[in-house]
């Protein structure tokens, strides 16, 4: 990997085309402030940029919903901060690209890109270095759609203008949030549910990205990375999303995780996920 | 707004009377550190830095003086932390210039100028982007009085040297700090009084800022925005005054916005401060 | 101190031999990321990288292992998170060059140098700026065998690879990590250990560095900065060394600095070290 110059470029999209390869880029927001980011160069043509990751710090039965849980909650499982800490929605930002899998990222691009039609996830082992984020992820999918085009061209405008994060407010029969088909540049719809707890598979569909989910007990998430719900069955949601909402019936619900872990740590069994997919940062990409 | 090139400049104020225009430049510590803040360069001619933001993440009645209170205490309601988290007093920075007003911003800029006269502060509805928070900002005043050269060029030296946040230490008779008066470039000084509690009001007078304020249970505020207190009456200054100490009698008193939702969130009745203001980011310059 | 131009150095190691002074200076990662660090040109030839300050932010009886415990645990005293929050072991990063002193360090210089030998410690007064790091520090010391080439050539991989943070895992008679012998640039062995308590000195030689020590509860510590404990005695550690695990019999042994305190603050007498030694920021340089 090389470092480049690219003064005044806004997003990775610009460079689309060109000879540039993956890597670090400083890029600009239209505001002048100056940020460092990955560009992916390869998938698809390239033109991809990162613009979060969201990695769980402590995914036990406790302790969930305070520090590092900054795609939730960091105030505790508490009913009233029911719109979690807002981050998907709000302009502030954390983390550092280098850290990307050992700790929650969100870049100056989740808001400042204004013009994103697609995003790319990447599952990747927790504290893989950036050199070996592509070679080391177990699934990579994009949407192909241009949806984004519908919701302001950032995740920001979609869920602060389309689908907020609002513990108690939506109903879960008619306010699930939409879901996209992805295409897959590693891995397939199959392992993608493979990961998921053994009790909850039934009610998933592989190979989409759906957003702000609505449970049972009106806790919300913000992404389902890889599956779409089944609106009419078991409404768990939160063992198969993340992100999302600071009240959850029970503590161990809430986190950046939500119940991935609900029936034990890595099990694979009834409501939790195995230990690759507990142990995953999601890498978010726009173009 | 446009980015420029400002090696080695360490503060707005090396910019005044230039055609340079308001944004985000590059400027540098002495020691050699660069960093990014924003320059206001019409108010008054221009040349302010600005150096800080103080935001509220959570103004609901619990969950106080939790993650995200960094100007006052992120150690919970507790009195062994009575200076709060000595962010007003030490070296510690926070924050990114692109998000001060969804979360705090603490900028090398705070400490490392060490030649500054006068601030401003603007008060800004919070997740206002960067390029409108003039246009957005409903108050804008400042200080004109040069006070800051008696205080060591900096709210840093001003805090550690002459005026500490410490709980449980100052006489609320004797050692509440100087108030100066302040020029308005939005507003004035009714408007300003308009937004605190209707019970507390009449202890206020508004067009001033005023530092480090004591009140009957002896804890400590660092700034009062826009007002200065009654030291002869009622003295519930943690209701129109914000950061500080990290103890406050009751858990709801505790927070960066300390007692300003004392009697319900936004209501603008009794203690409370009005929606507008519960929902305020206040941006802190130096010139 | 003047700011230099060091396009694509990757560590202070490359300006060793040549004219640069200490100071800040800008490094890239071999990944391209570019960041700011403090280089020390003067000890013993120069070239050593700060990469890490260690600094603890609430010494007091309560409110450990909560937030600003980086070290060690912002989960608080949790059986849960025996390993603590893993910033020893893994790529996360926080704070500033300019903040060292009033807040938590770890450059990424601390994971993307790997060819480090030596490392190098400066005991500083808390919130002492940067220009006086070398003048204020009181005592200044390095190991000069070349160990860390046999353990990865930094400290993450040390910690990650060979001597893990895991509390109820290690025996303590058998698994205490290794200490290296250190030179002196600022003050003695017999310096180091008069600021321990006086209740644990005699479990203690100075002019040592160790990792990983294993207390008699199993519980960890990730440095000894000064001395190398006795293994064969009283199993303290937890009073002389810092970082480490998250969980701890009392929660006022769980915090950076772990029971640095524990029979009061900065009283120097018992199990407690004195406040110059509590009031202390360690900075630590890879070479």
């Amino acid at each position: 990997m090389t470092f480049f110059s690219t003064d005044g470029m806004q997003s990775c999209k610009d460079m689309k085309g060109k000879t540039y390869r993956s890597g670090v880029y400083n890029l600009n927001t239209t505001d002048g402030v100056e940020y460092q980011t990955y560009c992916d160069m390869l998938t698809d043509g390239g033109g991809w940029t990162l613009v979060a990751s969201i990695h769980e710090n402590n995914a036990h039965d406790n302790g969930r919903c305070t520090v590092g849980d900054k795609w939730s909650s960091e105030q505790g499982n508490n009913e009233l901060t029911n719109h979690g800490d807002g981050n998907w929605e709000n302009l502030k930002t954390f983390g550092n690209v280098a850290s990307a899998t050992s700790d929650d990222f969100k870049s100056l691009a989740y808001f400042s890109i204004d013009d994103a039609k697609d995003i790319m996830i990447w599952q990747v082992p927790n504290n893989t270095p950036l050199s070996m984020w592509r070679s080391n992820s177990y699934l990579r999918y994009r949407t192909y759609g241009h949806f984004l085009t519908s919701f302001g061209g950032n995740l920001q405008n979609l869920f602060q203008s389309y689908y907020p994060i609002r513990q108690g407010v939506y109903n879960p029969a008619s306010d699930n949030g939409p879901s996209f088909q992805a295409k897959y540049d590693k891995g397939s719809p199959a392992d993608t549910l493979s990961h998921f707890g053994t009790g909850i598979q039934a009610y998933l569909t592989a190979g989409y990205i759906q957003f702000r989910t609505v449970n049972d007990w009106q806790n919300i998430n913000a992404i389902c990375p890889g599956v779409k719900v089944d609106t009419s069955g078991k409404q768990n949601y939160q063992n198969a999303c993340i992100g999302g909402s600071g009240f959850w019936g029970s503590d161990f619900n809430c986190g950046d995780f939500s119940g991935m872990a609900a029936d034990g740590y890595g099990t694979g069994t009834s409501l939790s996920v195995d230990k690759t997919l507990i142990e995953t940062t999601f890498l978010i990409y726009y173009r």
